[in-house]
């Protein structure tokens, strides 16, 4: 039974986190105040009563986990961080100012924050990743709460997690769903039809709780509910309103994302019955047991493979991560229902307690590797790499939550063949590039790729590795090194006159073209850039300098933004003066430019101008002119 | 009442499809046959007697239309048009090789093939644009038929779509649902439980129907109940057997996506009941009447904007397509629920028979778009340049579609200011730019956002109009022509001894460095690179011959991938000799490198290193700095 005075206080605090979004959005000059209203009564209930959470220890492996998946209700957490007694009044009110903690959605710069939220429909599969993590890998009792916004739930990827929560039996998953009614501009699709969000979460395998989102026993009641359940997950379906409290606010269009101006703040707070500062302690968390952890690491030993032999990286991958398995208890591989042909399975079949298949809902497996991190696993995440593109918001998303992924995509360009263009991916190196604090790789050869597989496990931040359908020759030793932002001369002498810079399937092409080009006495150089980022600016320099500027990059991917855009990039400055100081660069592009359809890879090779023919071709076109025509 | 004789027919030609799928895919040594095969019966009876389709006439506005969501199956559609005698049985057997236009997976080259489909999940949404087309635009009673594998289910945009369809009560949008419980390498999530499919689908307010996919009859009666309903969308849950009708692959793990080799060929034919040649008379669709059209085009008035006023490019693009709509009644505008910040919503209010709301859903925002396309439409879809990465491989499948379609993302970059990262598109011009067959646009006035926002209507492919937040100042007067492919010298003279190039919020910082470098005596160069892709190569080769090569770059977005990257791409040749003969470029770039938080827009910038301190500062380390040191 809750007492009446219980009621009364958590009524006070959940007046006092309205003001206090109210006052720091008021002073901020933006935000949104109202958002953070609607489930103030639920975050009181779950800040004083059911959270466990160790606000000393963020990495607490007890801590229960929170995300706020509707992130724009940032100044509502802030509250709560004021609330917890971590967070001062004065740094509340430092809302939205630079060099705040407290970015206008939730970032990890707050050590308590541990994904950034604020791209709708992101929170609910992060947290079956971080669920995942609790019952199957930590095997610790904590739970994971996460609160979206109605709105938000128009997302498929939200629905992907229903699917993916339910399969995986996450009772230690709870979604509670601030059904507001209002959306930024106007009734969301379902408005209060709260039945209808229990209907499909229902059929979606959950247990589904509707209450009264203001009504403080209805919520202790319905958080108590979801605890003692043990075979799926909870979803607390919460009719509120906006801007809950203040009358001139309260359940009116036109108030998202508004902040009040400090004339209406007054009578605002007067409503809610002013301002409060109380502190309340926090449950740290009861149970204060370890992770569980699964065999003991062995020392890695990486797959080899003999020189001459057909491989396909993506094979080597395989190989690779089921070596990383042995070594590393605490990687873990997930693969969206394609895991025979990105060789992932391999691992899955030798360590199935540390795989999770995703089926084909790639946003979902990205969130999920998001959310396995969090717990400080490492995730290794793979596909076909076109559909890698699905996920590319969760990838950016990725990104500002500093978290340390690895994805894998393979099946990569024309070089595929027949299944035609929906399955090539063309764009990918340009798609990961151009996120935030990246490495992007893409090796030539399955000993490279086991090195380079090897360095991805450490690797902070987003980190992208391009595999190749086809088999393709080994040419490198299994004793070579391929260290991260290097590269490999493959062919040089004091004569060559161009050089021609490739990685993965282009590689093979280059060296045939070396080949034929000596045989008619014109020596190029090679370079393998099987780190596409950072990419070796030494070396390609280097080579500029010694063939007189002469460049040749070949690869299979679209023109834009790929490897020959990252070896134009060495001879821009960034932010300062270029560091190349060589004769003019006089660099042709070697990448698709028309719509491919199906042929085997070597006649889809060819059509796209990418294969040894054009290389032979364009080099000829090189130094046959000279230098400053 | 089905006759025997027809149940007969209907058999024999499943069996002709299955046999067909099983030909075309030996004969090209890979492929899908037993994905082909579970829906043989299903197809059979829907191109027997319930689709009207005018082979003749692709376009015929009062044709049902029909999506192969699961692409792979493509050896049955390609069956299915052998057997409407619309291709040969010879040009069946060309499958996968090149030149052929039966790819791998089906794209419009052929022209009963409305999209590519291939990247699972699409379909559905896709036909909930066409759906959106048939009931409220063209108002036709044709159908929309969209075949769905069940592994793709566990695409969120699969349940975008069952959303939106049910929203808008699409009741003529029929999908299909081929449970033939296998994956690519496994069972899938729910296997043949095909009542948890039902449940879920009735929970997203559709009619659901269940059957034996392999019982004509059955098959039959479902798709007369599907024509009669009303007021709702239907799908039809088959339970199959992949492989279905050879003992050899019937509902057999291993069998995804592999050919019969020619001896196992012989022997499944036999067990099929041999070949066959049956052609069909597919019905022609019994209404001939024409789309319904709203209103009488108006001449295209686009707004104006005075000199000096401080207008926000979002702002002219809501006033630009409220312009276009009286001009073009078949311009159609979808947004994901921004509209009040993107500015869509000022057309939605004048023309609300043409706009979509889409609520939060990228994914299915981009696919209606796609849809809407086909039926000749404009359609216009607009949210926060973030967030369109969520539809990122929408976009991919759209250019192979060769889709029309434009796309408007605001808030892009740092600018945005206090709302923080998960809402900066810093990332979306590389991603574009990576679009085959793309154009990117990136205004910096109202005046010039017009001009490019009428022009885009009848571009072709996927065009992008990143717009800004912030208010900026109008530049330029309302006469002024802004061709796709142009550029802007806004500050020149023959002193010039450096070039910025800019666009968007930048180009505002650039003119600002300019003036401030003309007091100090340094004469720049502005160009305002308004098209991104194409761009004007002529203009900037000319200003880097006339400056010397100095060229510094701006902009609000990461260091890879575009505007910088396609300034550099222009002195690089594209499987041909580079076409710049001037001095040595050395060109910096001034974009975004490290993560934002939370600040005012011009602390942002300053704090990006893209703001007029920047670009003064970029500017006399090159002049300073003697050519060729």
């Amino acid at each position: 039974m809750t007492t009446q005075e219980q009621l009364q206080q958590w009524h006070e605090l959940a007046q006092q986190l309205r003001v206090d979004s109210i006052r720091a959005t008021t002073v901020a000059g933006s935000g949104h105040p109202t958002s953070s209203m609607s489930p103030a009564d639920l975050m009181a209930v779950l800040l004083s009563k059911y959270l466990g959470y160790d606000f000393d220890n963020p990495h607490n492996p007890n801590s229960d986990r929170f995300l706020l998946s509707k992130g724009h209700a940032a100044p509502l957490l802030y509250a709560m961080y004021k609330a917890a007694g971590v967070i001062t009044d004065e740094e509340l009110l430092s809302l939205r100012k630079i060099g705040s903690r407290l970015e206008g959605h939730p970032t990890p710069v707050l050590p308590w924050v541990d994904v950034a939220t604020g791209s709708l429909g992101q929170g609910l599969p992060i947290g079956v990743g971080l669920a995942l993590a609790g019952k199957y890998l930590d095997q610790l009792p904590y739970h994971v709460w996460v609160l979206l916004g109605d709105s938000e739930t128009s997302e498929g990827s939200v629905w992907e997690a229903f699917d993916h929560a339910s399969h995986y039996s996450l009772d230690n998953l709870i979604a509670i769903i601030d059904v507001n009614r209002l959306g930024q501009r106007g009734q969301t699709e379902l408005g209060w039809n709260i039945q209808a969000y229990a209907a499909r979460a229902r059929a979606f395998g959950w247990q589904a709780i509707e209450i009264d989102g203001h009504d403080l026993t209805e919520i202790d009641q319905a958080f108590s509910a979801a605890l003692s359940i043990n075979d799926r997950p909870t979803v607390i379906i919460a009719r509120t309103k906006k801007g809950k409290g203040v009358a001139s606010l309260e359940d009116l269009g036109g108030w998202h994302g508004k902040a009040l101006k400090p004339e209406d703040e007054k009578q605002a707070i007067a409503e809610l019955g002013g301002e409060r500062h109380i502190i309340i302690q926090v449950n740290k968390p009861e149970e204060q047991g370890q992770p569980a952890t699964t065999g003991n690491p062995q020392p890695l030993q990486l797959p080899t493979y003999d020189k001459g032999a057909k491989v396909a990286t993506r094979r080597a991958y395989g190989d690779a991560l089921l070596a990383l398995g042995a070594a590393q208890p605490d990687v873990v591989v997930l693969d969206a229902e394609v895991s025979n042909s990105t060789y992932a399975e391999d691992f899955a079949e030798a360590y199935p307690e540390r795989y999770f298949e995703m089926y084909i809902a790639e946003q979902q497996m990205i969130a999920a590797a998001v959310g396995l991190q969090v717990r400080k696993y490492k995730p290794f995440a793979s596909s076909f790499a076109a559909f890698l593109s699905r996920g590319y918001d969760f990838v950016r998303m990725a990104a500002i939550s500093r978290a340390n992924i690895k994805l894998v995509g393979s099946h990569a360009g024309v070089s595929i063949g027949q299944d035609g263009p929906s399955q090539m991916a063309l764009e990918d190196l340009a798609a990961f590039r151009a996120v935030w604090s990246s490495t992007v790789l893409y090796p030539s050869d399955a000993n490279q790729t086991a090195k380079l597989v090897a360095q991805m496990s450490d690797r902070s931040g987003v980190v992208y590795l391009r595999t190749t359908r086809e088999s393709t020759p080994v040419i490198y030793g299994s004793d070579e090194e391929f260290p991260i932002g290097g590269s490999k001369v493959i062919c040089s002498s004091e004569r060559d006159q161009a050089t021609v810079i490739a990685a993965g399937i282009t590689l093979h092409e280059a060296l045939k073209a070396c080949d034929r080009l000596k045989n008619e006495g014109i020596a190029v150089r090679v370079i393998d850039a099987y780190s596409i980022k950072p990419i070796d600016v030494q070396t390609i320099h280097q080579a500029a300098q010694d063939t007189k500027g002469n460049l040749v990059v070949v690869e299979d991917h679209w023109m834009e933004g790929g490897l020959g855009a990252a070896v134009l990039d060495t001879f821009a400055g960034t932010n300062i003066i270029p560091t190349y100081n060589g004769p003019q660069v006089r660099l042709i592009k070697l990448a698709v430019l028309d719509m491919p359809g199906s042929g085997t890879p070597e006649e889809l090779l060819h059509a796209a101008k990418i294969d040894a023919d054009a290389i032979v071709e364009a080099v000829k076109s090189q130094v046959r002119q000279p230098v400053g025509v």
